[in-house]
């Protein structure tokens, strides 16, 4: 099927032009309508270079950028037409069903949850990732959106993880577990030990605590983590690879005969590399926003955003948003468990006859 | 100099063997005199196979073990003679200068917190391991001896990381960063954002926040965290490295261009790999506590065990909880900056005429 999808085209490291040629591939192959959104001119300019009289793009005018130095909060407010606003306004206005940014992360948070808003029954939105192990992809949620989590926010995670997982990646009945720091239940912080029973609770296949030594094992289909440990996980990874590359460099280059076995072993690394490349799947989705939006690398070529876009539709074709909504309704009880939230309120309501049905009284977990 | 070493020898995954081994390796080195606690029947006749009639160690009868399986708390109240306890107990007698475990963690943490006690202005012990980087290696701590901290706690680390580094490292002001999601002085969470502020105030070469995508740059000689953080960031890089290494031996062996490229590298690979041995640093101490504690790997090699000896030695040559202590006092104003600490006893002693000397009626932190 064929979606609207709007670029923030001043995002990226590299300037429009990956994402230009990004969304040139991924409307060649799925017909989706592309709207670059950004300075006009310069759009126009770029897309001349790119496109020889093909390919009929929309262009939305938005003058402003937010630069990767700005406080996302300041920016936000002052830049009403910066491009990742007026893309993410765009979705809100249903004059596109998505959107992609590899621009400043912290302003498409920022956006993307004041304009859209979370939606109805999440307190907060999450970014997944997917992460490659031994036995294809795990997502990891959340990598970053959110720094201090209470333990409903975990387990509204497993939640998103859960639909993302059954409904993209096509896995039955996903496992979900908690990143922990060992796998017997009443391992972890206060946070996840009591996140952990509200998901053990939970019509989720929940497998329990997830070792951070066995993340790469590819035990779990979903991982569960507050963001600011979702991070770090995420990103000395990432520093472990860069430092086994320049050490395996140095090690294939340390003589003749070493420089001879790496050219004999090059194309075997080749395929080792596409197999751990972060372009093949493009981006991560921000979840539990009302609408559709893509956090792509800052460096992301057009590949990268090719399939940013791809994931984007597939987001969009399997009703993500509408599945992850149904599993909340469907364990609509299990955020009432969390002992510190209901305490009091269980106590009073428990003791009015009849009031068992007033859920509508419950009061709102504070922000 | 020469030190008595308590070697916890029921511990260990391997059985006694490479514990034996380790300790004449180090003793033939150092002079040091081991003394191993256990089963004395099951140690003397292994020791017979290891020695022919050299190295006099002694052996301290231990005839209980605590298993992996069990709970600490239990264990550590229900079995008094177990080795890793009676092993704690002869250095909080002096009858010997440090204890060695390659055992059960948590029961090697709750008996040298409980028997030995922090030094006198720590409230937390931490557990202090090194990271190769691609500049030498950098200290981790905490990698899971405290999974709640409290801003304070991190501080400490901080002072204790810098000790060690300073001591037995041999680095000279040596760099402290924090662990965190940014770069800039505001990213972090809670718990960070307060612990930043007290590491500023410092005498300590604070070098603000490090973003774990730089850890393995070598940034910093040492890097501060929660345990549950520190543990997470330890054991998802080894289970990085677990997948590299499997997906790399499958690109060795795709085809026979590989597996000739393999045999030409593998000399130069041996080398890298020997770069990243753990065995090469032998074991991690638990800082902070009133005497010398190292916790080796359940899986130590001869080599590793001993490494570990010689760490303990270097360690106690260097007086690093002497250092600690001296830093502490040093920067004794700092822990009063703690906001949530101070608020209400420094309003109602600022009212207090004349009562800016009287420290010592500071109240305590609550543990």
């Amino acid at each position: 099927m064929a979606w609207k999808i709007a670029i923030d085209a001043m995002g990226g490291d590299k300037g429009p032009a990956p994402l230009i040629q990004g969304a040139l591939l991924a409307a060649a192959e799925s017909g989706s309508e592309i709207i670059l959104v950004g300075d006009e001119h310069l759009l126009a300019a770029e897309m001349k270079i790119h496109t020889n009289g093909g390919l009929p793009f929309g262009i939305r005018h938005a003058p402003q950028v937010i630069e990767m130095q700005e406080s996302p909060a300041a920016a936000f407010r002052k830049k009403k037409a910066a491009s990742i606003r007026v893309a993410v306004e765009m979705v809100q206005a249903d004059e596109a069903d998505a959107v992609i940014s590899a621009g400043h992360t912290g302003a498409t948070l920022m956006a993307a949850t004041l304009i859209l808003k979370t939606l109805p029954g999440l307190d907060r939105a999450a970014i997944a990732t997917l992460l490659p192990t031994m036995q294809g992809h795990t997502i990891l949620i959340d990598i970053g959106a959110n720094v201090d989590c209470k333990p409903t926010h975990l387990y509204q995670f497993g939640i998103m993880g859960s639909a993302y997982a059954t409904h993209v990646l096509q896995r039955e009945r996903p496992r979900v577990g908690m990143l922990s720091i060992g796998e017997e239940d009443n391992k972890g912080n206060e946070t996840t030990k009591e996140a952990f029973q509200l998901l053990r609770k939970s019509s989720l296949n929940f497998v329990g605590n997830v070792e951070a030594k066995a993340v790469y094992r590819g035990c779990a289909d979903v991982i569960v983590c507050d963001g600011f440990i979702g991070n770090i996980a995420l990103k000395i990874s990432e520093s472990f690879a860069e430092m086994t590359e320049s050490f395996l460099k140095k090690a294939f280059m340390r003589d003749a005969r070493s420089r001879l076995g790496y050219l004999l072993l090059k194309p075997s690394l080749s395929h080792l590399k596409h197999q751990m490349d972060y372009a093949e799947y493009g981006g991560a989705p921000l979840l539990g926003v009302n609408g559709t939006c893509i956090i792509a690398h800052g460096a992301s070529s057009a590949k990268a955003i090719k399939n940013a876009i791809g994931l984007a539709e597939r987001l969009l074709t399997h009703h993500v948003n509408t599945h992850i909504q149904e599993d909340l309704a469907a364990n609509g009880d299990i955020q009432e468990l969390n002992p510190k939230k209901v305490s009091l309120w269980r106590h009073i309501r428990g003791s009015i006859p009849f009031s068992r049905e007033r859920d509508d009284l419950e009061p709102e977990e504070p922000a």
